[in-house]
């Protein structure tokens, strides 16, 4: 019983977001998916990229395009405010106390940000290893970002999150010396089970290997 | 029809609940649910506590404490080897893709610890700071750990988190000078939401504060 509900939500969801992947797809919009624990360093590394991609040059032309940020919370708008006062557009989702985004309320709230093609926009899911797996919000890239101070040993202990990743950011890479994260482990332990993924080494503090996460 | 059924599976999960802690209190055992982000230190913490424990001293005498671990994990049992390692008693729950440990799961395991009190069990919980917080273990502590990387703006974005711990562990204190944290943030961010929680500053890797913790 129980799982033929979820069955359900699930089916509901995924139809909404074959919807947001249509419309991204006519709008020329590029959507990234990032997910990761809480504190892994999202909000810091969509700035870095933001400001990577302002500065971006193709065969020496400034890049145009257009970008904007989708930031889901629980509570407060403390990312959303920090991503507007660097001029930024972005626009806030609180879940209350959902674990995760929708694909409905992505339908929702992207008109707001009047995107004009080409563009990226990047969709900060709730910090979460577990729940925000499970739903397709109609992105065509899903970045999970980890963090060295979370330790080596997280694909293998939340398998899923890493088994449906496009690309892996091993974020906060300037505090490596700080701790005990062996990154040949890591990358081997995400392999096992994602053998296709793309992992980048980063700092979006320092923005250290930004650029060629971009 | 969603809520009704989430109320119905939480009132179930609140009954079993109130049957481990009254197993734990005929046993004369404290059961300490410990709740944070993955890789927040939990099962370093959880370690270091145990050898404080080994070593503490009432009114001159060795405390004779019985202890054990029960270990929440969606795969793997990691954790649970790295305990048992150390000569400690441990038992595994894979909770498959659940993203929360529920009372019914501790009312398995708990009986094969074969523990005599007074002691203690800790529970480590899955990491995450959104659902494990709506589900009561019996515990008669419920001990949330936030770690000096994650950034000092956690209580205002998972607010449920905080709102029923007991006590908050600032976990990693040895690495506050390499990452913004300003612990007065934090500790004013928590008591908003919870002004009867105790908060400590420990370091589970050098064992600073571990003592007053416990």
């Amino acid at each position: 019983m129980e799982i033929e509900i979820k069955k359900k939500v699930l089916n509901a969801n995924d139809s909404k977001a074959e919807e947001n992947r249509q419309r991204f797809s006519k709008d020329k919009i590029i959507a990234v998916n990032m997910m990761a624990s809480p504190g892994a360093g999202k909000t810091t590394l969509i700035l870095s990229m933001l400001e990577e991609l302002k500065n971006l040059k193709i065969n020496g032309k400034k890049s145009q395009y257009s970008t904007a940020v989708i930031e889901g919370d629980l509570a407060s708008s403390i990312d959303t405010d920090k991503i507007k006062k660097f001029g930024w557009k972005a626009v806030q989702i609180n879940t209350g106390g959902g674990c995760h985004l929708t694909a409905q309320m992505i339908t929702k709230v992207y008109p707001e940000l009047k995107l004009k093609g080409p563009g990226i926009v990047f969709i900060e899911n709730i910090g979460n290893l577990v729940c925000t797996a499970e739903f397709d919000l109609g992105e065509q890239i899903r970045l999970v970002v980890t963090s060295v101070p979370e330790g080596d040993d997280k694909p293998i202990k939340y398998p899923a999150m890493f088994q449906n990743a496009d690309i892996v950011a091993i974020n906060k890479a300037d505090t490596l010396r700080h701790f005990n994260f062996d990154v040949k482990k890591f990358e081997e332990g995400v392999r096992l089970i994602n053998p296709k993924v793309k992992i980048f080494t980063v700092s979006a503090y320092t923005g250290m290997g930004v650029h060629e996460l971009l």
